[in-house]
């Protein structure tokens, strides 16, 4: 259980880190939408590791199949089974772990949940679980974008204490991508990429935030209750591997503001209400009103570090772990297609629940 | 849409602050739990309004009542459906609020989603509609502490810019019950009521952060993917009124820190596995782990404050609107009975899931 | 659980025959519906008993009061709640059924499955049950007629071997109302409440057939798999109490037919496509073709007779019971309003999540 | 929307007739279920093309892969996903299906709806999708069989006008399995395949009933309102291709029998409740009475018939289309293991169902 994500556009995802591939089932996408592989691979290749030298070597090609779903290059309204075969899956560096469990790893909860683990590489808990939706998700982009001109568009803001400059609603993709570290401040990029060369010399890891945004949302996407659009934002982003927060508009740092400095303002622009500020993150009430969406999300170092820990083993027995073969020193950068993805998976459900609902139908 | 929480455990609440009442709909608790009013009641009276001199003056009793599911004083396994009358919903001081949007409010995104509003204190937006939740909370924590020997409680701790201590192992609900601002450290509340009291003079009002604690957990409730346990808790929390952020374990925090320096080494102590520090904060792989479950919320200043402000009106001309009648000048004392409920909701829905897909049936 | 129906117009229903009443929960009507309980009660008093010689003489006003979802007389878009207050409930003539199972009734099963049971009137077993589903259908009925064109009844076509004729193109709602039983065959209708009345006078009890009927469906409402329209209507049916099957179209009687004679040829008329025939009863591959919906339901006889009968008691000792009190000897005329209001609320479903996916938002 | 079945132990189907093939991902399969290919293929061949002369002579070979949720041939607690390649596809005897419209077919419906179509094959409504189903069937028929001694079998009971005779206490698998039209009253079965042969030569079709059967199952599956077991299996049933009703226990034939005559007695038989007869087919109340659950379903005649039927084009003209290439005369035999699966996976989710709301954890 707890595999699908959505209510109208719904994907389910499959797959561990060792057997047949990993892949994803997309049902209630619009039919007629052009979609072929091609729309998919890029936003896989950006989540893909070996893409740069400050990410793990391993190499995965990740090439996604569209097997249903599709005809003559269009969507049929029926679900799109994707598919991404593993490769290069299994090494000597895993096998401790058959009887070791890897500290801030899912292994302890799993045995003990499941009792059977399927330990080679870290199982459904391995960050491969993460290209169902990452392939899912380039499908929502691309709806969003087509019939209702939303850009979704993540980037690295911070890698351990060091903070980059973004501006949420001038940031592009161009910008995110002319470095590998997928930070659109090119300066505090360079720095960000040193510290992750030297962590990893050090055999440590960091964390770091990932800010994601949204852009030209019309007002009204989201709903009053529990299903604001805030709740679903945080639970897609909640449920990414090694995120440990999220916050949108002014989050945590709000709390230190009265009403009055905190409050947005609404102004008629041009025919058009506005806020002045856009504290509220563009949500309100748990709808959309029409500014930029924007979040930050949290997420811890990498756990699997070259030093011995301190751990048990499956006898319960203490004894240490020591990590090794090729693991991401930090997964910011990579972190960046996921949490697009997730986003764009969050409104492209509530464009649909609101035409449902909301929209008159002639 | 959107009215509904939960998957096993699943709650409905209806309800504007105008019109018959609020209420909830509690579908799936399990049959032969003893319950009355007198169990839901309290958290209510925590959750109330007029409680205490830094809440809002405004007098509702809140009073529950069970109109079905119970019979000779237990559960049938049949819906809870509980409803709380409205009181003196009505008052002139809201006239205005039919004409006008107040700003960082739901109005303006409502009246846009829907074309009507119920404008009358907030309607559906009021935080009359976590009545239900709190109510339907009370059974899941009698459900929790009963069956599992799970406890969840919640605290203030912070106001605006003051910071309390507390231990998330050793807090109590008497500590926490023991001031009006609902926080453990004694000498900081009484800072925090002063800070209230004075920003109430001011017209004026604060957030604050809630801390949110479960203990007792057994290892293995949530799941891997979509529904890791901590990313329920952060729809869950996402979706209670001002809330704008959420963290868990080590949190936005966490990130400065080095794999190194983050993990928690597992230890075998009198032959359970635990984790020498928390900074995975009970969940590891979106699963519980043993140890005890905290997170941090955040609340966003109360947006109703007694000055003139900037807005729009539904001709969509240039205005201002000053926030009148009774209000809470923060909102935090009365949150902590939501962030309980809340937490309760998710913890008891993941019992019942893991009970079904893991527990052997003997 | 299992107390919700629908995906976007989702009711939730609650109560027993004894305690607060009984009530729904409509969540997902779209905003902007005029509506008044004027608009529920209607189909409320042709469910509620007493209102005729043939069904049972108790007396229950079942007034429906709207508590929420209305401002002005219109939806908002906010979930609808409804309840009704139970009254004359508790009966002398229920006491045995303390202790003793009523054949082919509910009580054996709910009390080994909950381990507790509301036995006074059957507790949520009892037909009250309906009186909520009843209420929301009566919405979903005006929806589908406001924005759709779509009309929706159901009529008594069987009572035991007396077969009624019944156009499902030209049948109206006045002929099925101008008599008791509810069969617009008026010289059938005749024989029908004789029969009751004869069998009621024997302490006995029948059963019968009632066809439901859907016009104006535009074409493509449904889905092509598990919700087929079909799958839907058959689980909206067999969830009413004392249903045994339901049939389709040509249904059961189809299998003897040939391909070559079953099969609805189509052609052009006027423009649209239309079938010569209706054997798929306006739904084929799950999607409504634009011909008449229209099905057969299954009504067992009433298992409430006045005679002595084998059972057992909660001991499991061998005895005897004989039905008492104020029982329908037929439910038909009253499953009229139940099988039109479960149809409405599956096609409304079925009509917004058509909106959601396939109509364009231009 | 719409492709995926059950809430606790949930299905998702995928694939169309054309393109990379067929499939289902099973979420919420307990763990440690001894699992492999070997537990599916029996079923897949039980339902594929050319297995006996009196089905369609295409040759598809059905082979089954378990791509993921398996670990050294125990389930993992995860997704498992089933994949099924599509081969010999495409031929030119379809072509004409992508302009006119089969009559009885879904092509026009699709074609509505969507305004796109696979329509080489059927695309997704052919018969294919319901490997997906058979797939996962499998896996729920041996969870049912190894945690609660359920079985669960399907026969052939009637061809157009031959009716067989079956016991549905006594049937066994290994009579159904002794002859190619699956009927247990062997005598019958001769006629029936000498009239599926004779239908065959003479270019036509037929149809006929399926009895489905559980036995086994404990007091208490089910739920009392919309969720009824008989609610599921009437839903699972008709959202099979080609089912046109569904009726349980005394189904339409009760409706001639007064109560007296129709109820079944409880007895105390050697400490357990039993009853004397089983016209409830084994729920009451929509809860499993621990009798055999049995049930009718109405299959029509198949669509294709190799004669010139009247239809239109997809530009609207009338005109005529004559069915070509290789198809069943008779459904029936291959419709045996589509019952059986989706009557498994029905009872499979209410026993997990069951399990998380009544069964005390401890």
């Amino acid at each position: 259980m707890g595999n699908t994500f959505g209510q109208l556009f719904r994907i389910t995802t499959w797959g561990e880190s060792h057997g047949g591939g990993v892949g994803v089932v997309v049902d209630g996408c619009p039919p007629r939408l052009a979609l072929t592989e091609d729309d998919i691979q890029p936003d896989l290749d950006r989540r893909r590791p070996g893409q740069s030298k400050i990410t793990t070597p391993r190499k995965e090609s990740d090439t996604v199949r569209i097997l249903s779903g599709t005809f003559e290059g269009q969507t049929l309204g029926t679900p799109i089974s994707m598919w991404v075969k593993n490769e290069d899956q299994r090494s000597d560096a895993y096998n401790e772990m058959a009887t070791k469990f890897r500290p801030s790893h899912a292994d302890y909860t799993y045995q003990t949940k499941y009792g059977i683990r399927a330990w080679p590489g870290g199982g459904r808990s391995s960050a491969r679980e993460t290209i169902g939706r990452v392939a899912a998700g380039a499908i929502a982009r691309k709806l969003l974008r087509s019939r209702w001109g939303v850009e979704v568009l993540a980037c690295v803001t911070q890698v351990q204490d060091l903070v980059a400059t973004a501006d949420v609603e001038s940031v592009t993709a161009a910008q995110v991508e002319s470095n590998i570290v997928r930070c659109p401040d090119a300066a505090m990029a360079e720095r960000m990429i040193e510290r992750i060369e030297q962590v990893r010399s050090e055999g440590d890891s960091v964390g770091g935030i990932v800010t994601g945004i949204a852009r030209g949302l019309p007002v009204g996407w989201g709903s009053p209750v529990f299903d604001r659009l805030e709740a679903d934002l945080a639970k897609a982003m909640l449920s990414l591997p090694a995120t440990k927060g999220f916050e949108i508009g002014s989050g945590f740092a709000g709390v230190s503001l009265t009403g009055r400095q905190h409050n947005d303002a609404f102004r008629n622009v041009e025919g058009r209400v506005r806020t002045v500020t856009n504290r509220s993150g563009g949500v309100q009430g748990g709808i959309s009103n029409g500014e930029t969406v924007y979040f930050r999300v949290a997420f811890k170092p990498v756990a699997t570090v070259m030093h011995e820990q301190d751990t048990v083993d499956s006898e319960l027995n203490n004894t240490t772990l020591k990590g090794r073969g090729r693991h991401d020193p930090c997964v910011l950068p990579r972190a960046v297609p996921m949490v697009e993805a997730m986003t764009a998976l969050v409104l492209v459900d509530h464009a649909l629940r609101h035409t449902a609902q909301c929209v008159p139908s002639s």
